[in-house]
């Protein structure tokens, strides 16, 4: 049997290499994930629901299927975590909420079906902020139990950080992708709005609601997402389209030296000096690579119009649960009631605003293969109450864009900091070419 | 040259076919209408702008064309109405606003370039009701000059019925087209949601606003609906899917019995006794090819969820006019303002309402080639001010689903009354089918 520390330390493309040669078992790849979270999940509570046995089940049936020359799929064997907003058939789906205490969901989320034909492993559901909003769960971050490992994808930032699986889903309402990426250290992916279908997902806001996945790399991140991309009839804002060779895409190389974009989005102010200083180095180092591009002045307006669309939404998807407000966090119970008092007319008016900011860009993007900017504010903050600033990401929400997060920084106080590339809507595989080459670069350049 | 009387009397079909054998030209059958226009304009008031030579200059253009042996449109020659919320480049577009007053687009519709590729005549504008709400215009009903012709679209509506143009295009958020064409007595169609684009019309109600078509028969209609139908990429609610045959099913035989299912809808009760009497008639006329089906409950809220949906849009929309109420017309301002107050997560909920309402329409569409109701609560009412209740034209518009008016009886006061049918999402072929059975049917019983 292989060092399970070895194991925890390869990246998915790695383990699906060693899965396909017959050098590693889906069980084995399982047993040692599971002995991972035995070890560490008292300290990092990243699990909402898991039973290791499900897990050595789904491996079992996974390695026999190899052996008897049945169809195997492209993450075949993969252990995969499931942010608690995605529902899953016979398991609990809680939504990190106490008013869905004992919800056990009837069919699988659209996303969960794909993920079991691709014969990944379902190994448990991760931890969600209540609502997928604000209000803090239980997980900690790996890197340092007192701090917050960010928003609302807690768990599956963080167990992918901590090496307990692989890979993992999220969702990104404002930030809730990015962020907790950022925070623990991984690589975070929110694809183009509409790439993903959320069907059998906790519907927030559906202008904004966006699935994404948590990897090592940006070559894993690929691999998940291609799995999860695609049009489904549940979901009007998917397209029936192809989907992209999106691990082809981001695992070749690009054709020209890519050039970034680095801009300072409202909010740079209020960052953190370590950031500036570090965005201040990776320019340097990135040399012609780069150029500073302001923003439009719209962008100024993209933190306000986004909130009154979640919050208008959250006030509707969430009826049911505002009838018992009082079950509900401070932070849950003031959004849904800022969303009750907006007027139709401001709401309305507020979804012109993703095409009125994408439009923008159109010249940025024109002259570079993706944005550069901060992924956080700064490295995650210290307490498990506040989940972070989303700042950095709630624009790029709005404004439907795919953007990545990849770890460049580490902060004085060793917690780590990421670094978010953007690129134009419907460019998820040339964003995650560039992301590729930029996580690359970082390690030649020993960032 | 022919007799202008006659000319008049026949429908855009049988003209395409003079028009395409040369036994009549495009400046001939224009100078018919125009002589039309002349003689009766002053009693209906029909047209918000015309010009004669206008007319003339497109006409003598494409008997030239015809001439030369240049491609020649399926429309070649027809002239048109346009409702005054379309616009065309150069020609004034007052949306029947005093604040637009001047108003002259730099650009066509969508479906203005539509038309003119087509090779139809733009003829003028036609008159409408302020902003395409319930505020009258000056048009009287060609039937009789004390009775509205309905609204919104009602110099369309009525241009058409006294014979002043073939053809003419309207819209529909609640009831305006199948409405005016019902009081009129010739025949309306609003096809399926989206499948016209309406780009370059003035935008009401953008979940809800229907483009459609008046003329003298259905085979007529579909003759018009198919160039303006297809996919456009200024508005969403179009998709790039293949413009269905309109025309060439209208006209052709059915291939079994049709059967109809006749639905009394809310409102039914408060309609007009000679419409309860009318429609026991033509039941009874009807035999076997009809029978007796309840709404479902859902339809009860029809009317509220549409207008709420209406008038919030209406108040994000017509933001700029609001700007200037004193301007508007009382029934404008009342609307504006109530929708000013309606609440996002009401009008987020009343969204679904489209949706819901067409699932309940399942399983009475799978037993019948169409709806059969009525298109409007009785004959036209007397006076100008109000365009009449559309009671029974707001479900079917928030559902969607494609209808057509054909007229069917005559008031005691010898005013039309029109019978409805309806038909499911994307069917519009067929139902132009069915209504082109029925309005054959109708002659032979001799309605």
């Amino acid at each position: 049997m292989a060092d399970k520390i070895n194991l925890l330390s390869l990246d998915a493309c790695a383990l699906r290499e060693r899965l396909a040669s017959g050098a590693l078992g889906a069980l084995e790849l399982a047993e040692a994930c599971i002995a991972r979270i035995e070890a560490r999940e008292d300290e990092v509570r990243a699990w909402a629901w898991i039973d290791p046995d499900f897990a050595r089940h789904q491996a079992r049936a996974l390695d026999a299927q190899r052996q008897s020359g049945r169809a195997i799929g492209p993450l075949h064997g993969l252990p995969v975590g499931l942010k608690d907003i995605i529902d899953t058939a016979k398991i609990p789906t809680e939504n990190g909420c106490p008013l869905d205490a004992g919800r056990v969901p009837v069919r699988d989320a659209a996303i969960v079906a794909r993920l079991k034909a691709a014969g990944a492993i379902i190994m448990g559901k991760t931890v969600t902020t209540e609502l997928a909003y604000m209000h803090a769960g239980r997980t900690r971050n790996p890197h340092n139990p007192a701090h917050t490992p960010g928003g609302s994808s807690s768990g599956s930032a963080a167990a992918v950080a901590d090496g307990m699986v692989p890979l993992a889903v999220g969702t990104q309402t404002g930030g809730s992708v990015i962020r907790p990426a950022s925070f623990c250290g991984v690589t975070g992916f929110k694809p183009s709005f509409g790439a993903i279908p959320r069907t059998g997902v906790l519907m927030q806001s559906p202008t904004l609601d966006t699935l994404g996945v948590f990897a090592r790399t940006p070559a894993d991140a690929a691999m998940l997402a291609q799995v999860l991309m695609g049009y489904d009839a549940g979901d009007r804002a998917t397209t029936p389209a192809p989907v992209p060779d999106l691990h082809g895409v981001a695992t070749s190389k690009p054709p020209v030296k890519p050039v970034l974009a680095f801009v300072k989005p409202p909010g740079w102010d209020r960052a953190d000096p370590q950031l500036h200083a570090a965005f201040a180095e990776l320019c340097e180092a990135l040399g012609d690579q780069v150029f500073d591009v302001p923003l439009p002045n719209a962008f100024d307006q993209a933190a306000d119009q986004r909130a009154r669309i979640n919050f208008a939404e959250m006030a509707r998807y969430y009826h049911r649960y505002a009838k018992n407000r009082d079950a509900l966090g401070a932070r849950t119970r003031a959004a849904i009631e800022e969303g009750e008092a907006i007027l139709a007319r401001d709401y309305i008016a507020a979804l012109d605003w993703p095409d009125v900011l994408y439009a923008g860009l159109g010249e940025i993007f024109a002259r570079c293969d993706a944005i550069l900017c901060p992924a956080a504010t700064g490295p995650a903050p210290e307490g498990l109450e506040f989940t972070g600033d989303a700042v950095f990401n709630g624009l790029w929400t709005l404004t439907g864009v795919p953007a990545v997060t990849v770890p460049a920084f580490t902060a004085e106080n060793g917690l780590p900091m990421g670094v978010q590339l953007v690129a134009a809507r419907g460019n998820d595989a040339r964003l995650l070419r560039t992301a590729n080459w930029f996580h690359g670069w970082l390690s030649e350049v020993g960032a």
